[in-house]
């Protein structure tokens, strides 16, 4: 990958956010980015809670869902979208704290289907509790105009 | 189970909905609830979307994951509750469509793990297009107070 | 579908099964085969059991997993192959009984991905007790020489 | 966790692969075990492969499953077992070479639920290419007698 691959999957992560009105309205924000690497965060509020207190389980997916295509977007050839087509989240720990942290990494690249896996950490003053995990299988296809 | 049994699972169920500030703030309403089997609708609108324009994999994620706990509520003995240990989701088909409606089943009930089912499917005037389907895992927990 | 096609098809899948040696040597046998669906069938004997005495859970993802391929086999074009991405597995009950019989069926067909769904059933006596439930995506690859 | 519980663990383990039939049969083998982390190896034989001579989705997901049962049987109180309630196996690649390497680990130990996870590796010479990763839900359950 050349700096100018990197340059424009990097200005395709941003649009991915930039344009995602769910990821948006959410609260997340867009951390370091690297090749086949994507860090967001969530501050957590009120709306984010499920009937326990707790961060809902979807608001979780959602994090990750959307972490790991950003990561698997770094990746891709020019002309190309990335689809969810499946993903298994494991809820390790119930989610609480100040704010949510999800890396995410490209753990096999391909050229119609990437796998990848995230993390979600819980910020909690000092310590990152690990809350969550998910790997999901990316459908590339060709970019819509 | 008892009428008695099923109606304060019911009310059980009414109360995760009522009490789960991130379903209210997504707009799921609760439809058709039997012992085993939920309901619930979305009508979509513009900030459910991804950046290509369909309702993002959170959502549905979301949507199918609260079903399905509340499925696996109805069939709950009394102090216990339910959380996600986890879920799978394959996204079928981009979904769009005026709204999303979720039919989740208990497919097998158990003292400490329910597993369920979920289907979400698209509207689309007549038409209900299956957009995606989860399988879930969940944990029979003691009540919180 | 012609006829035509569903006649290659059909042999398409009884190679898979006669050219498979793992699936040869567990001793699983091909059932009924129609468009988009195949059924297997597995007698269990000592040698597929784990240390409890249930069938292991990797016979069942063995049966699963190649009866789900063979079900999107049988919606293939001429040319392509299907190699399994990924499946998840939920083992509902311990699995005993005189054999396994498994179902399997395309939810989705598609040009790069297909994704099935596969139920196992236990047959003891008169009795099929739904033991697992598999579903998986398959990607469409051209066909190896 | 005691020298004394450790060892017992052990114990548990090796009769978890003595007392298992098909995993006897299969041919694996048990390397390094540690509290929380387990390694087995399979040398490849015919007997193994699918039809197109790669090992078997099947053989890896067994080998996958059993491994994960014994990480997390490691970490067992007494009179206790594992029963796998569901895993996710993403297949990264064709698995060929001479042997396969699996190392599980617990992610996420619990009283009633255990989260592990689990990667194979191909051996081919000096080579070790990251085939298949699992992640998988396994339910603790008293001991069978």
């Amino acid at each position: 990958m050349t700096d100018g691959d990197l340059e424009a999957a990097l200005d395709h992560v941003r649009a991915i956010f930039d344009k995602a009105p769910f990821v948006r309205d959410l609260g997340m924000t867009l951390g370091a980015v690297s090749a086949g690497a994507v860090e967001t965060r969530l501050d957590i509020g009120e709306r984010h809670r499920q009937h326990h207190g707790f961060v809902h389980a979807g608001v979780q997916a959602t994090m990750a869902d959307h972490t790991s295509g950003c990561a698997a977007t770094t990746l891709l050839a020019a002309g190309k979208a990335v689809l969810t087509a499946e993903f298994k989240i494991s809820l390790l720990r119930p989610a609480g704290g100040e704010a949510l942290l999800c890396r995410a990494r490209v753990v096999k690249p391909g050229r119609s289907i990437s796998v990848t896996e995230a993390d979600i950490f819980s910020i909690d003053g000092d310590r990152e509790i690990h809350v969550s995990r998910m790997t999901a299988t990316m459908a590339i296809v060709d970019r819509p105009a």
